[in-house]
Formats: C-alpha cells, structure tokens, sequence
C-alpha cells in the first residue's frame, strides 16, 4: 500500500491524516514550519474525536518535503491557497510523472496556478491537478495533535482542467476520501463556486473594531453577519455569479448554496444565516491577521475581479472593496494575488476554461 | 432687545437656545419638523442642566419660518449640514439686508453653500455668513425640552469669506456667546478643520456588525476605535492636512486637535482616545442611518476629496473610503454631496478662498 502524503498539518490537513490513517493508510504529514508539529513527529498520533474517533498513527510527521514524498503517488494540499503559489514552487524539483494532486481547497484558480508553476519550472503539464470546492469535513484542530470532525459536508466538487484528469484522481483516492465527492466537468464551477471570500472578506472588514475589541467575544455569521452586511454579500455575490453566467457557468447564489449545505431555509442569506444553527458555534477571528482576508481577498476577490474585467462585467462593487481592504490593512492584496496574468491566462485562453 | 433665532431643536440648538434665555435675550427656535417640538411649543420651556442650568423660557417656539424670522437680525443655524442646502433654499423668501448668519458649525463649506444658494436665489451676496469649526457645547439632548451641557469647549474659531464679515458677524454676537469664539482669517482653516468626518465614517463601517447587533453596546470611540482603525484615519488625516498645505493653510493633524480640545496626552491617536476619559461617555450610533455617515460623507469627505482632485493632491485613499461607503449604503454620498461644482467655486477661483 503506497503512503498518501497529506500537505499541511492545519485544521484539515490533521482530519484528513487522521481520516485516512484510522482507514488503515500509511500516511505521511508534511508542514511548513516545524514547531507547530514539534510534539506530533514525536508521538505520531493524532487524537480525533467526533464522527470519526481513534487515535491515528500517521507513519510519517515531517517538515521535510523530499522525505515527505518519498514512495508517494497521491499528494493532498490542505494549507491555505495564499501559499499554494510558494508551495507549488517548493513541491517542483519533487514532481514525478506519476504524481497526482488535489488541492482541499483550489479557491479560486488554484489548479491552474499549480499547472503554471509546474509548467514553468518542469516543462510538464500533465501532471493530473484537481481541485475541490472546498473541504469534505467540517472540523476543528483543537490541540497541535488533536482534531474534532464535526461531521461530512455534502458531497462536494472536484474538478480539473481536463475531465480525463479529474476522473484519474477521482480513480486513485481511496474509497473514503472518494465517496465524498462529485467530479464536475468544469473547473470554473469550482473555482468560481468558491463562496468564502463573499463570506468572509466584507463581515471581517466591517466588524474590525469588534474583532480587535477584546472586550466582547461574538459569533462571526451569527451575530457578525447584520441585515446591512448580509444585503451587501448578495450583491457582492451576484456579481459572482453574473461572472459565471457571462463565461457560460450556472452558479447558485450564496443562500441557495447555504440552504442546500446546511439544510437550512430562508428567504435570504440573513434569514438562512440566522436559522444556520452549525453558525451559532463559530467564533469570529481573534485578529484582522487573518486568512479571511489574506486568503480570500488574493486568492478570490482578486480572481473574480480579474476575471470580470477581462470578460467585460461590472464588478466595481468588488473593485472598491478590495480598495477599502488595501486601503485599512496598507497591504497591496492584488501584488500576490490570483490575477489571470499571474497564472499565465490570457484573455484569448479563456474560453479554453470553459 | 432684538429677538435671535436658533434654527434647529437638537442638541445644541436646545443648549444654544436655552442659554441665549437663560442669559435674558428672547429667542425664536424654530424646528422642521412640528412633531419634535410638540411638547415645547406648548410650554416654551428648556429645562437646562450641567454648566449652565435653570429653566430656560423661549419667547417663541414654531416650525414656521417666516414667524421665527420676525424682528430678528442674528440667525444662528444648528441643523446639520446635510439640511443646509435646503434650509437656505427656505429662508431665501425671507433674507434681509440686515440678516447676520451663523452656522454652528458649517462642516466643510457650509457657509459658501448659504451665499452660492442666496446669490443664486436673491442675487445678493452681502449676507454677513459665518461658520464655526465646532459647536461651543458640549452637550445632549435629554429630552424634547431637556438639555445637558456638560461644557464649553475651548475657544472656537469662526470665520467667513471676508474677514469684514466674521468681525461683523462676531460683534453682533451677544456677549454670552462671544467670549467662546475666535475670529479667524481663512474660511478654509474652519472647513478644512473639520475633524469630523475624520473621527465618524471610517469608525462606523469598521463597526457596522458592532452598531447593528443589538446584543451588546460600546462606547463609540473608547471600544470602536481600535489601533487598526486609529492608524487608518491618522491616514485619512493626512491627506485633509495635505490638502491644507497644498493651499496655504496650516491645519492641525486630528491627535493634535484631540490633545488641544481635551487636554489629554498621547503618542498618537490610539493613545488620545484611550486617555480621553470624556469619550469612555459617549456609546455608538444605534443605527447606520446616522449623522457620522450621512452628514460627514457629503459635507466632508465628499468636498476634502473633491478639493484636494482640484489642487492635484492625492486623495485615492478618501476615494477608496466614499466608494465603499457609497456600496455598502446602496446611496450615492457624491450625488448631493458638497462639490466645489455644486457650490458654484471653479478651479480658477480657488485662489481667492486662501
């Protein structure tokens, strides 16, 4: 049995060692930085509790990409789609012809910034690149070797730039990996699909006070997510979706997509945040050095709006908010971020997407 | 004795009012709107307290212009300034010769907008009109017929387009009032000295979530204006003392002003608001329909962005706050906000302002 390499010991990078290893995988566990896995490459074990529960021994904790590797074909990224583009370049002189990756999640792009890289550094392009519309558990790190797994989201989408390449990492997840999610034919319907940075970049914005407050703990979609800033995500998220119909992809708005993930009902997102009972467990950030922000605005404000403007859709909307976001945090967040440029998409290419 | 209307029932309208009676003038306060004043107009009594207190007994209480108007000479003007185009299309019918005007305060350009309305509409020119930086009080509101004046401020400055015009005006003023002004020379030193849209727009995007959940209430400046959102408007700040130097004016940064106005010490603003113990008084807006947005956008924001675009200063940063302002609001603050166009100043005759 070949050992699957999970990348990232974050929250769900440690569900998805602890996942697999419980289901009887050797499973190798890379991170970055190598004090946040000090006691675990120790023990080895991680402690999982919630829908699934054992203590799982991963074969390997490393922050060692080549050892991290080694006799691997599947490689699963979990880290945050802010440092795929780093990661990408660190993973290239490992890749062999037999690799094959997914990303838990791509957000936006992150199969074709992968490719780029890869193709850049490696002159290879066909190793097989998937990315899902995010990740299959609902889960909390609850120590460094600790994780609670709330439970599985729907099934969710996984999509490649070619099907044949979806189909062939579909193919080689092992059985409870595979069953949790649903190949789709284009990657722009994950890519797009990527409902976080609506959720996630406007609320954090507008309640920096309460978050840098340490007065007063609140729930972020609960109490964070008023009647103001909810009407503010639907038109941020309409033109979202009005991206997606111009470049010929039907996408479900945000409280179409809640109600169908969180079998929740509502006649708009404030009513189906406010009936989401999952919701009122979620703490809001501890600080604005967040990847609410330094996630979802490079990796999914910047895609969107990138992308709009090549297809010629009015996203001033998004536009000046991630101005707004430049402008509090005094951080350029479109220098780093997914613009098509950056990912070697021209704007004759685009219909290739599709 | 002639009587002096005070135009407006608010806060400081009800504290002007009651301590120009308290003092022994008879006093006209006139209100918009009739409902407000109900109670008042019946009794014709401010039941003061704090630094000046008494039962103070208003000659004439109405919400009838023309009535509030009879035998006076000196109007004192304490709507907001986003009522101020239309309060001067009001009392155009009834300007005369001998009228002396003065705003409480005029935000940027307020007395500019009365003589664009009162030369378009009468084509006379000459009304003495004067704007203060501030009002004198610090005071609330209590009830309808109830103020509280916790203090004076510190002297304030008071200026018109000529200097003959504020000496006039400043001599007309009884001495009660008098002693709290300082004439100055620049009409852009008042309107550029306005701190307000400064301290209140930004702070209260920051803390939309904050304002509009009701669960919790916070102090408006000592919880809501947290480091991030302190550093932000010293940057804002910058730009509107920016502007000032582009045109010869020396302004005051905002920690200064604070320092200055409320004799507290502090490196920066941060500091400033933390060891300003009267802000530890004042809670948050209720809602987001509010002054701080709906008065500071057009008759602040609006006219330092305009202005510094005008003189070549970059303002893309108060630009990037009204954009997402005018988003988040679904309200266009630019449509009636206080363009050097819309109060009749070309680029050319920016010169004679100085």
């Amino acid at each position: 049995m070949k050992p699957i390499a999970v990348i990232g010991a974050g929250n769900s990078g440690l569900a998805m060692a602890a996942h697999l290893a419980l289901e009887g995988h050797p499973v190798h566990l890379w991170n970055r930085t190598e004090k946040n896995i000090s006691q675990l490459s120790r023990t080895k074990t991680i402690h999982c509790s919630g829908v699934i529960s054992g203590k799982a021994k991963i074969k390997l904790v490393t922050d060692n990409l080549c050892r991290a590797l080694e006799g691997v074909e599947l490689i699963l990224i979990t880290t945050p789609a802010n440092s795929h583009r780093q990661l990408a370049q660190q993973l290239s002189p490992f890749i062999q012809s037999d690799h094959k990756i997914l990303l838990n999640p791509g957000r936006t792009f992150g199969a074709l910034e992968f490719e780029y890289i890869f193709k850049k550094n490696l002159n290879k392009k066909n190793i097989p690149i998937a990315e899902s519309q995010t990740i299959i558990y609902t889960c909390r790190k609850t120590n460094e070797d600790s994780v609670n797994i709330l439970a599985f989201k729907q099934p969710v989408w996984i999509a490649s730039k070619c099907r044949d390449q979806s189909e062939e990492i579909i193919q080689s997840l092992p059985f409870c990996l595979r069953q949790h999610f649903i190949p789709i034919d284009s990657l722009l319907k994950t890519s797009l699909g990527n409902v976080g940075p609506v959720l996630h970049c406007a609320p954090v914005l507008l309640n920096t006070g309460w978050i840098e407050n340490k007065k007063t703990i609140f729930k972020y979609y609960y109490d964070g997510i008023t009647i103001t800033i909810a009407n503010y995500i639907e038109k941020i998220d309409e033109i979202r979706v009005g991206i997606g119909r111009n470049i010929g992809v039907e996408l479900e708005d945000v409280a179409t997509w809640m109600q169908r993930s969180y079998q929740v009902k509502g006649d708009n997102l404030f009513q189906c945040i406010q009936n989401n009972n999952f919701y009122k467990t979620i703490d809001a950030p501890q600080n604005l050095h967040h990847r609410y922000l330094f996630e979802d605005i490079p990796c999914g404000l910047v895609p969107f709006e990138d992308l709009g403007i090549a297809l010629g859709v009015n996203v001033s909307l998004i536009t000046h908010l991630i101005n707004f976001a430049c402008s509090l945090m005094n951080f350029d967040f479109r220098k780093n971020g997914r613009t098509l440029d950056r990912i070697g998409i021209s704007k004759r290419a685009l219909n290739d997407l599709k």
